[in-house]
């Protein structure tokens, strides 16, 4: 696809055709964001947006022999591909901006992101600038930063992607405030007939209630099949997200929905939290692990606004009973007494969800 | 304590002495219910209500060298026990006056807990009432039953429990329809400076919208913890139980929320239901295993009614999502787009949840 003509209800396919529509869906999706600096297409550096992506970056690792590794960036991708190359027998070093991994979910959860990578052998420069890569003389590539070269065989850039809205927006689609696609609830365009779905565009936040650019693959599927039931005639609207992620590095799960305690400050609301430290299962349960579990709440009106955890296991499935209570509404008195099912193999009598409402009530 | 004395504020004690109260809370917990056949007080016949008893049973396990276990009954008590009893190396039959064990969770999930039990060496005598216990020649229980007689070394008894209400009902507390101490949500009993709480009371059931007798751990602190709260000067309501249940047999995880479809018709509601069979992580992730989900609704409003499952992993915190849905009353339409946390050491894209309840919509 070369253009969109919403005018003429076609679009222009390479070649010069055109391909007439009644309807449209745009999904675009999105593409890696680029640390714009020299030497950035070397051979040997890599994205990772899907599983051709993945299959490119193990052959090329073992074609080449790769034993060292820089990943440049401490998000999600980024972390699971630390994850990767540490199982492939890569030395591994990660070069990041911030003081910490994932510092979104806050200093000490971060601090134990930092530990279970350097447990696992993963070196973490933090506070390091990318400025650029060279081909050195025996094929290596050399990673320059503000703390100094790096030599890498192989090198993975995870620093985020962004909408590809170019058609889009040429077409006189709007953007919205994220810069992806600005949709409705039923995943219409401004012009009615073109819809969009996807990491092209925006989704509602149903925490924050402003539009955010959320792009995941769970929540690209929720819209494409919003949007393709819309078009086939229902009327059916995507209520939006709440916010909930989670990614496993090594042996820790992180998981996290609505917002942190300063996102919400950062949207007007008067926002407090408690943080515990529990446990995955019964006390004393063989394999019961430790789970850090963190509640935001709006202190106006006690509304839960948010959850963050890490630890062993258990975590993700906290945060979907916290993230069920955020979609509802949920007070933080009826998570301090929900009635989750209990067993040692699975949690205390009081699961961690009771007893951080607890502490945050007081 | 042998007696209470309303009228008087005070509790008599095992001697004659009285205890005077302002406030008494009463916390009898529940009896194993007997099976009420001949030599059931045999030495080696066990019921399990505490750790005391777990550890008796080990030891006698230990000191006869008994090889041969027989387990009355096939709720979860009962079920959990096999499970100790075959770690032990001991032979387990079951005998069970229904068809199949947990029947209340439909024929279908029940026939996976009983092939379960019977890969695990378990063997399920159906359809078989216990019809007394004698003490063997040489030191064994013989076990009568309708399908002829078995020899044990040691038999559980699982039947479940029933209210300790001896007390309470002699003082003049009233007793609800399920035969337990009436409370209001408050933990208050018809006389307002008496409270329950635990086995000994009943519940309210946010489903059912009846009172319900759900001895359970988590429910008996919860209740202990707000009559604590109340009669120490707070106003602090439980809002009642959605019935959420787990456990554990083998390597089989099974869970509960809410009424089945049988249940729901009987209170009088127009139920359906859809069962699928899932995943628990992403497609092709290493270790996923079969999830299989039944989600009830009623028929006249799209509400939730409540949701069972059975698989190798992920199930029960599938069901407390669903059980944090129903407390909230969360719509079909809502949880068939919940915002859950992806990744595919966790779930799909689409969880079970979505699954399930896209199809119960249909």
């Amino acid at each position: 696809m070369t253009a969109i003509r919403p005018e003429q209800k076609h679009v222009e396919i390479t070649g010069g055709d055109t391909l007439p529509f009644d309807y449209l869906m745009v999904a675009t999706g999105a593409t890696p964001r680029l640390p714009g600096v020299s030497g950035e297409d070397l051979e040997g550096i890599f994205f990772l947006r899907n599983v051709t992506d993945a299959i490119r970056i193990k052959n090329f690792i073992h074609q080449r022999m790769a034993r060292r590794a820089v990943v440049v960036g401490a998000g999600f991708i980024a972390l699971e591909v630390c994850e990767a190359f540490r199982r492939l027998g890569l030395e591994t070093t990660v070069i990041y901006r911030q003081d910490l991994p994932m510092r979104r979910l806050g200093e000490d959860f971060a601090e134990i992101i930092l530990a279970e990578l350097e447990t696992n052998g993963v070196t973490f420069m933090a506070h390091t600038n990318l400025e650029g890569f060279e081909a050195g003389p025996s094929g290596q590539i050399i990673v320059n930063t503000s703390n100094g070269a790096l030599e890498a065989d192989v090198v993975l850039i995870g620093i985020g992607v962004i909408p590809e809205v170019s058609l889009a927006s040429e077409a006189g689609l709007n953007l919205g405030p994220t810069g992806a696609i600005a949709v409705n609830q039923n995943l219409q365009t401004n012009i009615p007939f073109v819809y969009a779905a996807g990491d092209c565009c925006e989704c509602f936040h149903r925490v924050s209630r402003k539009p955010a650019y959320a792009p995941l693959g769970d929540i690209a599927n929720k819209q494409g099949r919003i949007a393709g039931a819309n078009i086939g005639g229902q009327n059916i609207s995507f209520p939006g997200i709440v916010g909930s992620i989670c990614f496993k590095v090594f042996d820790l799960e992180v998981a996290s929905t609505g917002l942190t305690e300063e996102e919400a400050r950062e949207v007007g609301l008067k926002a407090t939290s408690a943080t515990i430290q529990g446990v995955s299962k019964g006390h004393s349960f063989p394999g019961s692990g430790e789970l850090h579990l963190r509640l935001v709440a709006d202190t106006e009106n006690g509304r839960l606004l948010g959850a963050q955890a890490v630890g062993s296991d258990g975590v993700v499935s906290r945060i979907n009973v916290l993230a069920t209570g955020l979609t509802a509404g949920l007070s933080l008195e009826e998570m301090a007494y929900l009635d989750l099912a209990y067993a040692p193999p699975f949690s205390g009598a009081w699961d961690p969800i009771h007893i951080a409402a607890q502490k945050l009530i007081k």
